[in-house]
C-alpha cells in the first residue's frame, strides 16, 4: 500500500574519502577565494559545538557571498556527493545551534549574504538575506524612519530573520507566525537551478511581495524544516507602526490556574480580539532569565525546592503564571480592546503598559529613589522592559540570559553565546490544541518527567495561533558536569517519546529529535517527502538528515 | 542551468485505445458498482459542458463514496494511464466548471462523498469531505447550535467548500482567504497510498487539526491549485459567532473614487484594523446581480451606454463603487472599530449595518409602505440583504444571478445554473499590490480592453490580505451568439496576455489560461513543479493540465 521511498545514494565522503574532500576544496576555493574556505581544526572545531547532546565537526566550513556562488557551491557538492549544510547565522539555540545533523558534512554559513535588499515602507516589507540579523534589521528600519515594525523571536539580537523563519519559529507580535509574514523565497537547488517561489518567477509581477500563493502549486512551505534547497533571499513582512499599543500582563500567585488562563486567553484569540501571539511563562521562566540556579540556598539540591521557588517568586516579584501580549489598533480598537481584555480576564489583575505610562513609570521611580521607595516598582519595571520591546518587535538578548540557569560559577560577560559559558540547553515544544484541560495535562506530564531527573521546568505556553499552543520547555544544564549531562540526554528522550506518545507531537525539534519522527502510522508521509527530496536533491547533498527521520 | 523537466509518459485512451478504456471502466466498475459509472452520451455530454471556451467531453464518470474507492480508481488508472479528472462538484463557475482540463479523461465526481465528518464547536473546526456544498455545511452550523460561522464564497449554496480551497479562493469574513483556514488535508495519491498532512499521519496527534503545519515540510501548499492528489478530506476553522458584529458599506457616485478608497481602505486592513477581505465593486458589477442588460434601452449596442448606465445607477441606488466589509469582536471592539473606519473614511458616507438596524429598517419599510413611501428604501435593503448575509458567512444564490448579464431572451426560473441559461462566463483576476495607483492602472487597462471587444467591465477589487487586491473581473456573453462568443475569446486573450505583460498576474485561472503560465523567466518554477508531479504521479493521471502549462 505505501509508496516505495526511493533509495537517495549514499552521501560520500565516506566513499569518495579524502582525496574527493580535497578536490572539492579546491573547486570550492576557486569560487570563493581561500580566505572564506576553512578547514582548520580550530574552526571546525568551534562550528562542531552544540548546546544539545549530537554535535559533529564539520569537514569544513564555506562562506559564500552571492547567490551566483551558492549555487557553484551545490554543483559542486552534487558532483562530489558531499553533505552541505547551510546555516544563517547558526544561532538556531537549543534546536542545532551551527552544527549539522550528520558527519561528514560542510557547513554553508551563510553570514555573509547579510543585505537588506529593499524595504518597501508603504507595502510593509523588506527582502533580505539569510544573514541578516533581528538586530540589524531593526536597527535598518529605525535609522531610515520607515514607520515600520518587524517580529521578533526570544533568541536575540544576533539571530537570523530568515533561518526563524524557516524553522517556523515565532515571535511576539501580530505576526508571530513567522511563516505566514513571509512572501517569495529565492531558493537554490541541488543542481544549482535558482527557484522563485510564489509570483517571482514572472520578472515584472508587481505583487510579487505581496501576494504570497503565486499561481499553481503554492512551493513555500516544502521549504520549511527541510533540507529540499538553499533559501537565499526571502520577502518579509513588516507592520506598520500602530497608531495606538498597549502591552497587557497577568501575573497570578495561584499555581492552579493556568488551564483557566488558557481557556480565557484561548477565547479572545479564537474570537481576533487577541490577534498577537500570547505567552504564559511559569515562575522558573521568567526566574531563568533575572538569575541563575541558587545553588547555595538550594543544598546543592535540584531540582528547585519549592520554599526557595516561593521565597523567589517573592522576592523578584513574580507570579506563578505570568501573562505577557500586546494590543494594536487605532486609539479607539486599543482602548476598546483593553475593555474586553479585563473584562474578560476579571478574575485577574490585568497590567496595561504602554509608552505614556512607561515613561511616567520611570519618572515616578526616580522620584520615588530619592527616598528608597522605589525598590518594588523598579523591580517590576526592570522585569517587563524586555518583553514590553519584543510585543513592539524589538529584539533583545534578555531571554538569552535563561541559557545559563543551571551553570555552575562565573559567567563572561553578556551578551552571552551559550557556547562559550558551557550551558545545556535543549527545546522540547510539543504543539497542542488551545484548551486548558490540554495545557494542564501536558504541564503534568512535562513537570512530573523533570522532577525525575532533577531538572526545573522551566515553561512558557504560547498561543501561537488561534487554536494551538505550543508548550515550549528546556532542559538547562551544564555540560561539564557529566552526570548532569547523561541524566539531560535520559530526560530529553524520555520527554519526547512519552509526549509523542500522548499524542503531543513537537512542533520543532532539534538533531536528537529528527529520528523519532518517522513514528507508526506516518511511512507515507515520509515517503512523500522522500520522494520530493529525492527529485529536487537527487544526491542527497543538502543538509542530510535536516528533518529526515530516515536519513538522520 | 535549467532543470530538465523529467518528460511525463504520455496519457493513454490515445494509445491504449477503446479496449483500455473498456478494461478500465469494467475495473471500475467493480470497485464502485456499475449505478456510479457512467459513460453513456448524456450524461458525458452534460459534464462537458462549460461557461467558457473549452468544454472537453469526458469518456466516462465515476462517482466514488469512499475514500478506499478512490484509492483503488486511481491505481486502475495509474495501471492503465488513463487520465483522471476529480471535481468536488463542478461548481468551478467561469473557471472550469466540472469540464477536464483536457480531452480522454475520466471525470471523478465526488458528490457522493459528502460527510461531515466532524464539528468541534469548542476549538471551531469541521472535517468535511469534498461533496461538501457551502449550503448543507451552513445548515449543518445553524441546524446542530454549533454557535459557528463559516466563510462563504459567492459560488452559491450548490458549490463545494473544499473546491473552494484547493482552486485558493476567497470569501468575505475574517476568515476570508480560505487556503489559511484549513487544517489537515487528506490525499489519495496515484498509486493508492493515503497522505495525511500536518500533524494527521500521527494517529493520535491531539493538534492535528489545530495546527496546520506538522513537523517536517509543510506540505498542504502543493496540492492546492495543482494536480498532485486527490483529496478526499479536509479540515477547515470555523469562526466562533462573535459577540458583536457589524457590516458597513460605502457607496459613492464619483467613479474617479476608487484609488482614493482602495489606499484608505488598504491602510485599514494593513494596521489590522480591518480583519475580513473588503470589496469594491464598480456599478455594472452590483447591476448585474439585480437585472440583466438593457438590450432595449441601449438599443442593442455594447457596451452599455454611459446615459443608460447613469440612468440604471440612480433607478438602482448604486454608487460608482461601492465597499461592502465586515467587522467582528466584542460590543466595545465593533463600536471603536467602526468609530475608526467612519474616520478613515471621512469624505465618504459609510453605513454600518447591524441585525438589530436590519429588523428596525424592515419594520420601518413596512409602516412606510402602508403609505406608499418605502420603494427607496425597500431597494437599499434587497441590495444589501445578501452581501450582509454574506459577511456572516451566509452562502447565498444571489452573486450567481450575474452569470446572465448578457444572456438574451427568458431565463429558466432561479436558482440559475450557468450552464442551463447559455450563460457565457470566463473569469480574469490578476492580483496587484494593495494602493490606489496599482487599482486604477489595472481598471484603465481593463476597461479599455473590454470597451475595445464590446464588453461590461464588471469589476470588484477584493483586498483579500492586508497587502494585496485581487482584481475579480469576468466575460458575460450569451454563448448562443456566435459572433458575441468569438469576440469573448478574443477579449479573454488579450485581457490575459496584457494584464500578465504589465505585471498583473492571474490569482487563479481557467482552462483557457493555463498554457500561459510557463511565461519568460518561469521555467525553473515549472521545472520544480513537473518533477514534484513526477515524483508523486509518474504516469501523470490526476487531472492532466490543470495548473500544469507544459501538459496544458
Amino acid at each position: 500500500m505505501a509508496i516505495a521511498a526511493p533509495s537517495l545514494r549514499p552521501i560520500s565522503q565516506a566513499d569518495g574519502g579524502a582525496e574527493n574532500l580535497q578536490r572539492a576544496l579546491r573547486e570550492w576555493t576557486a569560487v570563493i577565494g581561500a580566505a572564506h574556505v576553512r578547514a582548520d581544526t580550530s574552526t571546525r572545531d568551534q562550528y562542531g559545538r552544540t548546546t544539545g547532546l549530537n554535535a559533529h565537526r564539520p569537514l569544513a566550513i564555506l562562506y559564500p557571498e552571492t547567490t551566483a556562488q551558492v549555487r557553484e557551491i551545490l554543483r559542486i557538492a552534487s558532483a562530489s556527493r558531499i553533505g552541505v549544510y547551510p546555516i544563517s547565522r547558526g544561532k538556531n539555540w537549543g534546536y542545532g545551534d551551527a552544527t549539522p545533523a550528520g558527519a561528514n558534512q560542510v557547513v554553508l554559513d551563510l553570514r555573509r549574504m547579510n543585505r537588506i535588499i529593499e524595504v518597501n515602507a508603504k507595502l510593509g516589507y523588506a527582502v533580505i538575506e539569510p544573514g541578516v540579523t533581528q538586530g540589524q534589521l531593526h536597527a535598518y528600519l529605525k535609522e531610515h524612519r520607515t514607520g515600520l515594525w518587524m517580529d521578533s523571536s526570544g533568541a536575540g539580537l544576533e539571530a537570523s530573520v530568515v533561518g526563524n523563519v524557516l524553522d517556523r519559529g515565532f515571535g511576539h507580535t501580530r505576526y508571530g507566525d513567522h511563516c505566514l509574514t513571509t512572501c517569495g523565497m529565492e531558493v537554490v537547488l541541488a543542481d544549482g537551478s535558482v527557484l522563485n517561489t510564489g509570483l517571482g518567477h514572472y520578472p515584472n509581477a508587481k505583487a510579487h511581495r505581496t501576494y504570497r500563493y503565486g499561481v499553481g502549486p503554492f512551493l513555500d512551505g516544502i521549504f520549511t524544516q527541510s533540507n529540499f534547497g538553499v533559501v537565499t533571499q526571502m520577502g518579509v513582512w513588516l507592520m506598520p507602526a500602530p497608531e495606538a499599543f498597549s502591552a497587557f500582563f497577568v501575573s497570578t500567585s495561584d499555581a492552579g490556574a493556568l488551564a483557566d488562563l488558557v481557556d480565557r486567553l484561548a477565547a479572545l484569540r479564537m474570537q481576533g480580539l487577541l490577534q498577537s501571539t500570547v505567552h504564559i511563562g511559569n515562575d522558573l521562566r521568567v526566574l531563568s532569565s533575572r538569575t541563575r540556579y541558587p545553588w547555595e540556598r538550594a543544598g546543592g539540591k535540584t531540582p528547585l525546592p519549592e520554599g526557595v521557588r516561593a521565597e523567589l517568586r517573592n522576592e523578584f516579584a513574580i507570579g506563578a503564571w505570568n501573562v505577557a501580549g500586546g494590543i494594536y489598533g487605532s486609539r479607539e480598537t486599543v482602548a476598546a480592546t483593553c475593555r474586553t481584555v479585563r473584562r474578560a480576564l476579571s478574575p485577574y489583575r490585568v497590567m496595561f503598559l504602554n509608552d505614556w505610562k512607561l515613561r511616567l513609570a520611570g519618572r515616578a521611580q526616580k522620584v520615588l529613589a530619592r527616598f528608597g521607595l522605589a525598590r518594588g516598582l523598579g523591580e517590576k519595571l526592570e522585569s517587563v522592559r524586555p518583553i514590553y520591546g519584543l510585543l513592539q518587535g524589538t529584539p533583545t538578548d534578555d531571554p538569552m540570559r535563561g541559557v545559563g540557569w543551571r551553570v555552575r560559577g562565573p559567567m563572561p560577560a553578556e551578551p552571552v553565546d551559550p557556547l562559550d559559558c558551557h550551558a545545556g540547553l535543549m527545546w522540547i515544544a510539543p504543539v497542542l490544541p488551545a484548551t486548558g484541560d490540554e495545557a494542564e495535562a501536558v504541564l503534568k506530564l512535562v513537570e512530573s518527567i523533570y522532577a525525575k531527573h532533577g531538572f526545573d521546568a522551566l515553561v512558557t505556553f504560547t498561543l501561537i495561533t488561534e487554536r494551538s499552543l505550543v508548550c515550549v520547555t528546556n532542559i538547562s544544564f551544564d555540560r561539564r558536569e557529566a552526570d548532569e549531562a547523561a541524566r539531560a540526554r535520559v530526560c530529553y528522550q524520555e520527554l519526547t517519546d512519552r509526549l509523542m506518545a500522548a499524542g503531543y507531537i513537537s512542533y520543532r525539534t532539534g538533531p536528537a529529535g529528527m529520528s523519532k519522527l518517522d513514528g507508526a502510522g506516518s511511512s507515507v508521509f515520509w515517503d512523500v517527502t522522500s520522494r520530493i527530496k529525492h527529485a529536487l536533491d537527487p544526491s542527497g547533498v543538502i543538509s542530510p538528515g535536516r528533518y529526515d527521520p530516515r536519513a538522520a
